[in-house]
């Protein structure tokens, strides 16, 4: 059987552009994971790390226009944005850079032996080394960011592990051009290109997560896809980690108060961040609730005006355009539902943004209406109207788990008056992000960010975005009475590295 | 249908002591959960946390003659070992309320907003909050310190999570007393009992894991068992992070030159290691690594007279005696393996301890020896004999994860000279702690301690014993832009609670 050609296409036109590879056979998987595998050794140096995560980042910046510009041709987003994402991606990688030169990530902890502890304690010192080779499996919706060169990968790296990225359909052309940017860097520090496996292919994905030679997965995209993945990790002889951002539906609740206050800036506000990137971010406002009356019938005007003015634009692909006029002809049809500004197909390859309303009491209780609780990708977002705070509260409290939760409160509410200090504390159970007076869509890269939350917003407890992401691929391992001259530099008393640790229970930084 | 009754039995005698409790039905585990969920709230300050497990561990104090009567009548293991257990579990509890009160474990990081970054960032505070329920499963060789007031329990209540114990059937009486104890601590400070439920029964486990409210699990015991317990919990429609210990073999290599410098010492050393509490502890070391040729006979010779002047002794349950004997039966009559002293069964009910010998090359590939390789759980170990350093390096890369992996090395290899560096690093992939001259029974309770490993040693990559054993039961959460009023104190600018972080990028302490 021939292998399954892998065509890069124009989702602004539906046409192939090119074939770039050929699907991955059993066979391709297991090189690519056995070369990953081989390349470990080449990452034991934070210092090789640190250079080799220097030097993509210039190797990237280089290629730019060559970068944005295929990226564009295959996912359709433009090169502002793409610029931008591509600027952002460097910025992580040059993060982690300087997460593995600090070193803090180690998590140091030496304890000398204490015979007044029962039981008494031995030497004892603990660090953390990398898990091994990682499988990445890159989105859609961020050709640069959450791809192969993204935060899993630049983490992954960070942490000492090699990579094996099955690539995005959407964007295999892109892939293979920062797979062979990434092996270049690698390869100025002596690093084999085998670090950074590609692979193309829904089968190749399967085989991937089940190769016995890797120890880790990180995911980005369906909670379909991302459920039957997380399912074969946990199904392995070996289970194994997967940490899977699956799906989120984002609520923002508006406060009575902060409608009265600003109903036109939070519709106008809640237009631009629904509809960015054509509503194709993991964490786009998917339910925001408001409350009845005139304050809210005024952020809904500001709403429809800002929302009926923005441009149609291009989804990432055909099946997303289907799946998104489907998601939203399913949730308008519904009693009640209206559409102030009908979301659907603009021209012949373009959605048009809009949105809906219904009466918040009709998501209070288990029924049909629960669709409007699921994730719907695309420029649509439904907007609850609700009539009391206990009416919010009960579609809060029916909520699957979330990236993110945002609330907006008065200027009185934000001074801590009225019920401001009880909403964080409501909104905290919903989600990995809360925010106030913002909008979630924006994900930053610092140490403090977490971008992950209960499930299906992501499968485990840890975050695809931040400093904190490299722990996602460690693991500890503790020295007990090993004699100076074994250890490694790491883990001597006089700290050759100068990292901070815990010493002695004492904190030194 | 009446609820089946739940026995305390002699394992000395075979014979029923009492009848303790029934086994909970599907709605007693129910009402357990919910009575825990319930009692969230009065755990959420962190004062109130380190002062109930304070007061758990006076209450327990002086509780002690009754409890380590009880725990030796269900055991076996004896009133000095046991009395032993009680100190180290109560120590523990202590170090979890300093913890609390440190209040590293929180993980804070600030970043206040940064325009220069890509993209810009905003006001960013993470902490860690409490996943919610806990469900433990206790073990049955650690009456106290793996059971209902154990490291689970202890770091999930420092976590501030309540807990519902699944009762270890070979100790129901004792794990009912240790429950009351905690109940009356918790009530001391205003707690409601809820916040330490306690279930019986195999049925109970299984559903305890599968409840919506449950939160995350933490497991001691069988491959068998916890791997059931891990699928279920993977399986469910929210699946919940579940951290098993599960078995390990906690090899053991002796080098050459180790053999030729002490070979007595090693011996007798092996020999109160793998009796120790009758052979049954999770790092009990299963399989030895010893030199063919003079000195490693002398070793074994060693080992001989020192395993034959052990007294038999008392297995947990009969159920385990059974197995014991079946296993060392199957093991021995092997072609090859010879008894030294045979292990089997002494009196009544008995056993004896002793160890097998094998030539290392019958372990090197895959075949009817591989059952060598599994753990026994009892008295008994296996002494493997190699003829050179690559068929004892062939042995170690056959095996699967441990929680232990030891070496014994001479003085000049602990001084750096030949091996001696690249062991520890040949060592490192096998286990979740590496000891040097050292024996893997007993587990300090420290800040560096790692008890945990590769699959299947444990389910996670965390650890069960020491101070980041509070990770477990912990997620990040962040808040944005949330004005100074409604933030909680740990995430104040002012630090009004005086606790570490990382501010701004900088680690404060």
């Amino acid at each position: 059987m021939a292998a399954a050609p892998v065509w890069s296409v124009d989702p602004r036109t539906g046409k192939q552009r090119e074939q770039v590879a050929v699907e991955a056979t059993v066979q391709d998987v297991d090189a690519a994971v056995r070369a990953a595998h081989g390349a470990r050794g080449a990452l034991a140096d934070r210092g090789v790390r640190s250079a080799f995560l220097r030097t993509a980042v210039h190797r990237l910046e280089a290629a730019k226009d060559r970068l944005v510009e295929t990226a564009d041709a295959e996912s359709a987003l433009g090169s502002i944005r793409l610029s931008g994402e591509l600027a952002r991606t460097c910025y992580q990688l040059r993060a982690f850079a300087d997460i593995v030169d600090e070193g803090a990530f180690l998590d140091v902890i030496i304890d000398h032996p204490d015979d007044a502890a029962i039981p008494p304690v031995p030497d004892l010192r603990r660090y953390k080394v990398p898990l091994g080779v990682v499988a990445v499996y890159s989105a859609s919706n961020f050709p640069f960011a959450f791809s192969v060169a993204g935060g899993d990968t630049a983490s992954a790296f960070a942490a000492g592990c090699p990579v094996v990225v099955k690539a995005h359909p959407d964007h295999p052309a892109l892939s293979e051009l920062v797979a062979g940017v990434l092996r270049e860097a690698a390869a100025e520090h002596g690093i084999p290109e085998g670090v950074l496996g590609l692979v193309h292919g829904f089968e190749a994905g399967v085989e991937l997560i089940r190769h016995p030679l890797v120890a880790a997965a990180g995911f980005t995209g369906s909670v379909r896809g991302g459920r039957a993945l997380f399912d074969a990790a946990a199904a392995r002889p070996v289970p194994i980690p997967f940490h899977g951002e699956l799906g989120s539906l984002n609520p923002v609740l508006v406060t009575e108060a902060a409608a009265a206050e600003r109903a036109e800036a939070i519709g106008t506000g809640l237009a631009g961040s629904m509809t960015l990137g054509v509503g194709q971010f993991c964490v786009k406002p998917g339910l925001v609730l408001v409350p009845a009356g005139a304050a809210g019938d005024g952020l809904v005007k500001s709403l429809t005006d800002a929302v009926g003015g923005t441009e149609a634009g291009v989804l990432l692909d055909h099946r997303m355009r289907d799946d998104f006029l489907a998601g939203v002809s399913e949730r308008a049809g519904l009693p009640d539902v209206e559409a102030p500004v009908t979301p659907g197909a603009g021209g012949e390859h373009t959605v048009s943004a809009g949105f809906l309303t219904v009466p918040a009491e009709r998501l209070a209780e288990e029924g049909a209406y629960d669709v409007l609780l699921e994730e719907c990708f695309g420029p649509v977002t439904v907007v609850a109207r609700y009539e009391s705070e206990d009416e919010a509260t009960a579609v809060l409290s029916r909520l699957p788990g979330n990236l993110t939760a945002t609330v907006h409160v008065s200027a009185q509410e934000a001074a801590g008056e009225g019920r401001g200090p009880d909403l964080l504390a409501a909104l905290t159970p919903l989600a990995g992000r809360v925010l106030v007076n913002g909008w979630p869509t924006g994900v930053a890269v610092a140490p403090a960010q977490h971008h992950g939350g209960p499930y299906p917003a992501t499968t485990s407890t840890s975050t695809s975005v931040g400093g904190t992401a490299i722990e996602r691929w460690l693991r500890p391992v503790t020295y007990q009475n090993a004699p100076e001259a074994l250890l490694p530099p790491e883990l001597r008393d006089d700290n050759p590295l100068g990292l901070p640790r815990r010493f002695d229970g004492r904190l030194e930084r």
